[in-house]
């Protein structure tokens, strides 16, 4: 047999389907793991996916979209995140956030490019440049999570054709400040680069912070896909909704190729994730409280249990350094999920520099947060 | 600015899109243009789906597809194609059809491998290779549409990688006989190449013709991929469910593929297929009838108009050539969609072998089709 795809068959593995694997095979296991909110998806999407089913909407949609989930997304655009330079022909809908990011690496990169990212980073980012044979490379985050511009910039070359930040940010939780919004804006200016700009956590603050969107300052509208779904807001992720918006020459690329190798997004969802975005989450208020109750119990476990970890501020992962217990990330989770039946993901998923590390979801019940470190409290003593 | 994709920004256009866009805006067209069945989603697919909503399945599906479906799938391919090798393991869920044809792509081709079809063909099969940087070889058919295999063959060379057959063919309706399948598989076979058989207009065949899958015969399982969808069958166009049977060991590429650049076919949607895959289209006998005589209708009136056509036996097109009326295909679409209100496909968008021709789709009502062909009696009349 001649050779099947090269950058399919060597691309980045993550530990995360085979931890599922096994927390799938075993009945009495908590999982830490998953990137999936646990409350219901609100009744306004669901009403709205069977309005339109019982309206037979079941026949070719756009290839970008409804017309009315195009303009509801534009209306949230301008007004929660002050990207005031959106137009319905600035906006697509895609198969979740991550045909999404696939779609901006189709539109925009050439094989050999250069794709910059902070690592730890979400998977996805480790595996699509690949597919699309461009190279990624990667910027140490500092101890904190927070970018190390000085590293950053010290790493474009002219090749490099796209920075992707992803705040608030999977695995880490780490929220960028305004200044560091604007450094990332002059950075890309200078340097004449696209942005991905990954905000699908944009809901999941703590603390008093507060998200802005790169593309909702001065001089990168030209420049800038700011990514986002209905998964996470709206505890939807089968639903396989997500949207962008991006310079108006762009689009028609992003349509193009979508069109011949999915040709669009379920026509009867769209009208549910119409319903969604125009109303927002009713309870978001309430998840953000209970949340955020989980994130600071989490946090004060971990410090307990002597890890060493920054206190996240976004998202709904918290993401500790084992080093302390002599372990690697994928040690550490493969070897307490043997033990204890409790599964958090290894840090290797998320990049080459968190091998020390494991990322922990706290979107699951408090009841199941307290069992779960007690668990890890009893792996910890019968190390000793 | 950096420049963007070049393989998307060149990729061949559609006309299709063009014509679509003045058929919207025009009030008293008739479309002979669109590759959508014209009567309604069964119910149980409905229901299904419908069921599915009350049950909560808004979470994350498997990147493969629900068991459920990838079971009924796998009994489908035993059962109505006799395919009997086939089990859970080599059956994937994918978005539509297409993103099933960008899988085999994505798992199977390295950039300057060559992809064989024969022209005239589906047009994703014109725009895909390009995404994959792979070259595309047009072999033209015969004059009645079937497959010049002596050609094909001279065609085939060490970077040959694919060859990809559609029946019954959209835009021809030409449907491969046992004989041509046997003669597809021996090629295959002998050149060692893969085979992508994409059968989604399966059940669209007139005249007592029969369906081969090629990967029913002995000595391809390992070599063939297999593609359908719900959306010709089911008239389900806008459900984006499509499926796949594969050699056990290219699915595994295509999972980690699809998983990070679009994670998943909508949830919900999925348990809708199941019921329509294990029950069937109850109409489809009387669909098949209607669709029977509109095709004989239309060929008589093609007949009738001097237009030079082969009888289509399958799926739901029929291709006349313009050349008596000394236009190509695209201008004579143009021209009479402006005189006269109809919207038929210029040839061009369906490779490099049929500028001199049309594509008429009579999934429409045998009225619209009557008008239709008045019109166009009258559009020649005033040529002359």
């Amino acid at each position: 047999m001649k050779p099947v795809s090269d950058a399919v068959l060597h691309s980045k593995k993550s530990s995360i389907r085979k931890l599922f694997e096994l927390f799938l095979k075993s009945t009495d296991a908590i999982s830490l793991g998953i990137g999936q909110p646990d409350f219901q998806t609100p009744e306004n999407i669901m009403n709205g996916i069977r309005k339109a089913l019982d309206n037979q909407k079941t026949m070719y949609p756009p290839a970008l979209g409804i017309d009315e989930l195009r303009e509801a997304v534009g209306e949230k655009f301008r007004k929660e995140n002050s990207m005031r330079w959106v137009q319905k022909e600035n906006v697509m809908v895609t198969v979740g956030g991550s045909q999404a990011i696939a779609l901006t690496f189709a539109a925009l990169t050439n094989p050999g490019d250069e794709i910059l990212i902070n690592s730890p980073n979400f998977l996805s980012y480790y595996y699509i440049p690949a597919y699309y044979h461009t190279n990624l490379v990667e910027v140490a985050r500092n101890p904190d999570y927070s970018i190390n511009f000085e590293q950053l910039e010290r790493k474009i070359t002219p090749k490099t054709k796209l920075l992707i930040i992803n705040s608030p940010n999977n695995p880490t939780g780490y929220v960028l400040t305004k200044n560091e919004v604007e450094k990332v804006v002059d950075l890309v200016i200078k340097h004449d680069l696209y942005l991905l700009s990954d905000e699908v956590y944009e809901k999941y603050l703590y603390n008093g912070r507060t998200h802005i969107s790169p593309a909702s300052l001065d001089g990168v509208e030209d420049r800038t896909i700011t990514i986002n779904s209905i998964s996470k807001t709206f505890s939807a992720t089968g639903l396989r909704v997500g949207y962008l918006a991006a310079p108006a020459d762009i689009i028609p690329l992003m349509e193009k190729y979508a069109q011949y190798t999915a040709a669009g997004t379920a026509h009867p969802i769209q009208y549910g994730a119409v319903a969604g975005i125009k109303n927002g989450n009713p309870k978001m208020a309430e998840i953000i409280r209970k949340y955020d109750e989980r994130r600071k119990y989490s946090f004060k476990r971990l410090e307990e249990l002597n890890f060493d970890c920054p206190i996240p501020h976004g998202a709904f992962y918290i993401m500790p350094s084992v080093k302390n217990y002599a372990k690697t990330g994928d040690q550490f989770s493969e070897d307490l999920f043997n033990k204890q039946k409790v599964a958090v993901v290894g840090g290797s998923s998320f990049g080459s520099f968190s091998s020390d590390k494991v990322r922990i979801s706290y979107a699951t019940t408090k009841e199941n947060l307290e069992k779960a470190f007690e668990r890890i409290e009893k792996y910890l003593e019968d190390l000793k």
